[in-house]
């Protein structure tokens, strides 16, 4: 069979649902075979950080050229630095049949949507408000006020849900790791991404069959 | 959260594909929770056969009611005896939000997906022609021109594939089970399937803040 295109699966969700942590444990296993995306960004390079591992560290012009030639998925700035992705890495993953993983906040993730929307789209969520809340309270670290401004964000971007293809609920690490790799597996198998290569069979059966007779 | 209604699980292909062989390894495994849909027939029961388990054994009038009560999800004649599928221990089973498994022909098929088109139809396809012609060939039990019908209709019947959701090539049993426990799984966590549980939890989170401010 010929070799299907690869998926461009794009993990998002609210801030301290852990993101990173699920990404990381995909990642580590050593069957995972997904490519995962490399942001490019112009800050500086911290020690212990590789050029085009942790990041493609480059110039703000070459950044802002990157922009107007439209050869970014969606790129923001923060604290006076851009951070964005870069299409070209990743359309030539996907043509080699390799997925490309990206793991993005909810903006991001909305942006990249409007650019290919036939990516995979997993929203991750908390097992629950409650549960986000408990966890939020436990850290510490943020006023009863700066909890709740947190609850509030958390809300708006749980309810940007239904611009998603799939939600995994981030209870136990493992568990959401097995239902992303299930997804992605199953994805290769609808329908319309085998129909080709499947009616290529039946024609050349056909074609060898009339050639013989 | 609250129970996700069950999904129906249709799986079908051209005959010869190993239908029943993937279904037994799919409940032979000791985590599967699927039901597995029991079919009613008129014929008699023979030896070893259980009513309820293999079949529900009814008679010709009790058949024609259920067909005449629109109380079968699809049915057929075969050298004198009805088999069908029916309708109220599936429903029964999904508003449990248990996962009902059937096990049917590419025609059957057809029938259930117009009465109840939110199933998951998942086509089991052959790794190839030329495969499943040795397959056939091998047996040494039909001739030349028998094949060839065979074949024949095995390519009509593949080419109904586009009317379902997923494909899995039966190539090795236990990647087409692994395949198809993870469609079931991926599908569980569509967004449309998930939202509403979701969306209870952030309300009844923000109605409890409300009370106590």
């Amino acid at each position: 069979m010929s070799t299907q295109r690869g998926l461009l699966i794009v993990l998002s969700g609210p801030s301290g649902v852990g993101k990173g942590t699920v990404r990381s444990a995909i990642f580590e296993d050593s069957n995972c075979d997904y490519v995962y995306s490399v942001s490019a960004t112009t800050r500086q390079r911290r020690p212990g950080e590789t050029d085009g591992v942790d990041y493609f560290f480059i110039s703000k012009e070459g950044f802002e050229d990157l922009i107007s030639q439209e050869a970014l998925l969606e790129y923001a700035e923060y604290v006076g630095n851009y951070y964005g992705t870069p299409l070209a890495s990743i359309e030539e993953s996907l043509s080699q049949g390799k997925d490309v993983f990206l793991e993005i906040e909810v903006q991001g993730a909305r942006k990249v949507r409007e650019r290919m929307p036939e990516g995979i789209f997993i929203f991750l969520a908390p097992p629950s408000l409650n549960e986000l809340e408990s966890r939020l309270t436990d850290r510490g670290t943020d006023s009863k006020e700066v909890i709740a401004r947190r609850m509030n964000k958390a809300k708006e971007e749980i309810e940007l849900m239904s611009h998603y293809d799939y939600v995994v609920v981030n209870d136990q690490i493992h568990t959401a790791v097995n239902e992303i790799n299930a997804i992605i597996k199953s994805e290769h198998l609808r329908v319309e991404r085998v129909m080709n290569s499947i009616q290529a069979d039946i024609n050349a059966y056909f074609e060898k069959e009339a050639n013989q007779s």
